[in-house]
C-alpha cells in the first residue's frame, strides 16, 4: 500500500495557501496574478513527483504520467472563492500530488499510474467548471468568446491573454486512457463534523439550477420624482426576492437549498432611483422532479411580478446541472479503505456542493471522498479542517486509489 | 428695469455645455479637467461683465462687484451629475452672469450690485455642497483632509492640487455685505411642466434624511449549509426593504418621497450565502415632524428585523439636512415679478431637491426660482427646458433681483 507523508501534505497545503493569503484563508480568483503563479508552482511540484506537467489553454494544470499501464486521474480545482478557505479545492489537488509521489515511491505500485489535475474556475469567477468542461470536450471556442468575468465583465479571452494562456492547446480527456476520476474534498457542510465521523463517501452530487432575474425600471431623481410616477427596479427586486423566500419553503424537500447570492442595482447611488436591478437565484436538490417544481414556481413568481408592474421582469436560466450519482464500485472501494483506517468512522452522504467529479462522471467512472469541515464553514476565509483529519484522509484516499487501480 | 438679452443667455448656456458635452447633456464632474477649464472660462465672462472674479481654494468662482451700495449674491453650481443635464446648475450661474451684465447696462440700477457665484461640488462628486459649505464657513480644513472622491476614493486634497487650486485662500461670506442670495434652477420635477405653468416660487427646500442600514449574517456555502442553519444577510435585507416599502406609504404626506438607492451584499457571488448586506435609506419632506415620524418608523422596523433574527441589523444616520424655508419677502417679490411677465402662469411649490440656497439660507435671506423641466427629467443627459422658458425665466429673475435690491 502506498504510504503518504502526512507532514508533507500539510506543508504543501500551507505553501499553496500563501498564494493570495487573506487572514487564515485565501483570495485567489481564477486567472488573477496569484492564481497564475500558483499554477506554475503546482506544475513544478508535479514535475518533482515524476509527472509531465502542462498548463493548458484554459488554465488546467495536468500532470501526465509517462509510465505505461492503468491510470487514475486525481484532482480538484485550485482557484478559491473570493476571500475563501485554504482547503476548498486545494486539498484535492495536493492529495493528487501526494498520491503521485507515494505511488512512485512504492515498488508494489509499479504500473499503477496516478495523473493529477488542477481544474480551472470550478468556482465560476468566469464560468463554473470551465476547466473540467474544457477537458471533457463540452466547452466550445464560441463559448469562450462569449464568457465574461462575473465581477467586472472582463472578457475571458482577455483574461486568458493576460494570464499567458492564449494560444495554448486545450487538453482533452481520452476516456480509454483512464480507469476513472477520483476527487477528495472537504465536506463543506457539518454532517461529518457534528456526527464525529472522519470520512464521507459521496453517493450523489446534487443538481444545481441557476437563473438570472433582471428588472427594468426607470432611473430618475430621488427627490423630485413623486412616488406614484416611479418605476423603481430596486423595489421590484426586493419584493420579488421576498416572495421567493416566502414561497420556496412550502415546496422544499428535507435537503433542498436555495440562495440569492448575487444582487446588483444600477446606478447604486443614494439619491438616484434604481433604473435596473439583477439577481441570481439558485437552488439545489438530488431529485430532478423537485428541481423542476422549483423552476416552475420561480417562473410563476416572475410572471406575477411582471403583472404587478410597474417594472419589467425577465428570467433566464444560466446553468442547470443534473444530479450525478457517483460510481457504485468506487463508493464500495472508498468505503473499504475508510473502514481499514478509520473503522466505523465513515458514512455515505450526498454532496450538496457541485464538484468537477460531476462533470468528469459523464466521461468516465467517478468517485468522491469527503473529510470533515470544522463547524461546516465553507466559502469563507475561516473554513478549516483538523490536521489529523487531513492526514488520515490522505491515507484513506491513497488506499482507495490503489484499490480502484488494482480492481479496474 | 434691467433688460436681459435672451439670445445671449441661451448662447452662453450652450457654450458652457460644450465643456464635457455628452449626447445632448454634459459629463462634467467636479475638479475634472473640463470642470476646471469651464470655471476659468466663467471667470473671464464675469470679468467681461465688469466684476472682479476669483477662483478660490475650493473651486468656487466668485464675481465680486467693485461698485459700492447694496449687493445681491446670485448663482448656483457649475459641475454636473455624471452624464447629467445641460441646465442643472449651469442655468443659475449663467442667469447670474446675465443679471450682472443687465444691471451694469441699466443706469437706473446704479448702486444695485449683483455678485455672482458658481459653487463647487453641490452634486457631491466629493461631498455635497462643498463650495457653499466652504463659503458659509462650515467646512473645516480637517474635513477637507478627510474627504475622498465618491467613485474612486481620490483624496480631495489631491484633486484640488491637480485642479491647480491647492494653496489658494477660500472666500468666506460676509453676511453684512449682502442683502441676500438668489438662485434660479430648473424644477427637476414635472409639477410646472404638467400644469402648463412657467415660473415656480420655492417656499421650502425639503429636508433630506439619510441612513445606512447594515445587516450582519454569516457567510457560508450555498450548497452545503442547510436552510435552518443559515444567517443570510441578503434575505434579512430584502425582507426589511420590503417592510419599509410596505409601511412608509401609510405615514407619507402628499409630497414625501423615500428611496433605497444603494444596496450591496457581500461577497455577492451566486454560490455564497451573503454574510453582510448594506442599504442606504433616504427620505425627504418639507415637514420636520413628518421626517421625525419616518425616522421613528424606520428605527422600529430595524428593531423588528433584529428581533426576528437570525441576523444582526444596525442603523446609523449618515446625513440629515433640515427643511429650509425660503425668505417670505423674497418669495413675494419673485411672485410679483412672475405676475408681471407671466400673469397667472406661476405657482409656489417646495423643492424636493437640495440646493445651495438651503446652505446659504443659514447666513443670509435666501430665495429660489424654478423654471419648468420637460417631462420632469433630471440627473440624466436628456434633461431639457424650452428656450422660451429659459428666456422668460431670466427676465423674471432680473426683475425679482431688482425688487429685492430696492426693497432691502
Amino acid at each position: 500500500m502506498p504510504r503518504i507523508d502526512g507532514q508533507r501534505v500539510v506543508a504543501d497545503l500551507r505553501r499553496l495557501a500563501e498564494f493570495g493569503r487573506y487572514k487564515t484563508g485565501v483570495h485567489r480568483p481564477t486567472y488573477s496574478p496569484v492564481d497564475v503563479e500558483s499554477r506554475h508552482w503546482l506544475a513544478e511540484k508535479l514535475r518533482g513527483a515524476g509527472l509531465d506537467p502542462v498548463i493548458d489553454g484554459i488554465g488546467n494544470v495536468i500532470g501526465r504520467n509517462p509510465s505505461a499501464g492503468r491510470r487514475l486521474l486525481v484532482g480538484s480545482h485550485s482557484e478559491t472563492q473570493p476571500y475563501g478557505g485554504w482547503l476548498d479545492g486545494s486539498l484535492g489537488v495536493i492529495y493528487g500530488l501526494e498520491l503521485a509521489r507515494a505511488f512512485a515511491a512504492d515498488p508494489s505500485c509499479a504500473g499503477l499510474g496516478i495523473e493529477v489535475a488542477a481544474w480551472a474556475d470550478e468556482e465560476g469567477h468566469y464560468q463554473s467548471f470551465l476547466g473540467s468542461h474544457s477537458f471533457t470536450d463540452v466547452l466550445s471556442e464560441e463559448e469562450i468568446d462569449r464568457v465574461r468575468g462575473r465581477d467586472d465583465g472582463t472578457p475571458l479571452r482577455e483574461a486568458l491573454q493576460r494570464a499567458g494562456l492564449a494560444g495554448r492547446p486545450r487538453e482533452r480527456a481520452d476516456p480509454g486512457h483512464y480507469v476513472g476520476y477520483l476527487e477528495a474534498h472537504i465536506e463543506q457542510g457539518d454532517t461529518l463534523d457534528t456526527s464525529g465521523l472522519r470520512i464521507g463517501i459521496v453517493e450523489t452530487i446534487v443538481g444545481i439550477w441557476n437563473y438570472r432575474v433582471s428588472v427594468i425600471g426607470e432611473q430618475n431623481h430621488a427627490g423630485t420624482t413623486r412616488m406614484v410616477r416611479r418605476k423603481d427596479a430596486g423595489v421590484a427586486m426586493v419584493r420579488l426576492a421576498t416572495q421567493i423566500h416566502d414561497r420556496f419553503p412550502e415546496i422544499a424537500g428535507p435537503r433542498t437549498v436555495w440562495t440569492i447570492g448575487r444582487m446588483v442595482i444600477e446606478p447604486n447611488a443614494p439619491s438616484v432611483i434604481p433604473g435596473r436591478a439583477e439577481m441570481q437565484v439558485q437552488f439545489r436538490d438530488a431529485d430532478p422532479e423537485r428541481l423542476a417544481l422549483f423552476e416552475k414556481t420561480l417562473r410563476e413568481l416572475v410572471v406575477e411580478a411582471e403583472r404587478a408592474g410597474p417594472c419589467h421582469v425577465e428570467i433566464e436560466p444560466t446553468a442547470r446541472s443534473a444530479p450525478r450519482p457517483m460510481n457504485p464500485g468506487f463508493q464500495a472501494l472508498i468505503e473499504m479503505a475508510a473502514e481499514r483506517h478509520a473503522p466505523g468512522m465513515h458514512m455515505r452522504l450526498p454532496s450538496a456542493a457541485g464538484h468537477d467529479a460531476a462533470v468528469l462522471s459523464y466521461r468516465m467512472p467517478a468517485g468522491m471522498m469527503f473529510i470533515p469541515s470544522v463547524r461546516g464553514v465553507s466559502h469563507h476565509w475561516s473554513e478549516d479542517t483538523k490536521e489529523d483529519d487531513i492526514v488520515l484522509g490522505a491515507q484513506v484516499f491513497a488506499d482507495a486509489a490503489e484499490r480502484i487501480l488494482r480492481r479496474a
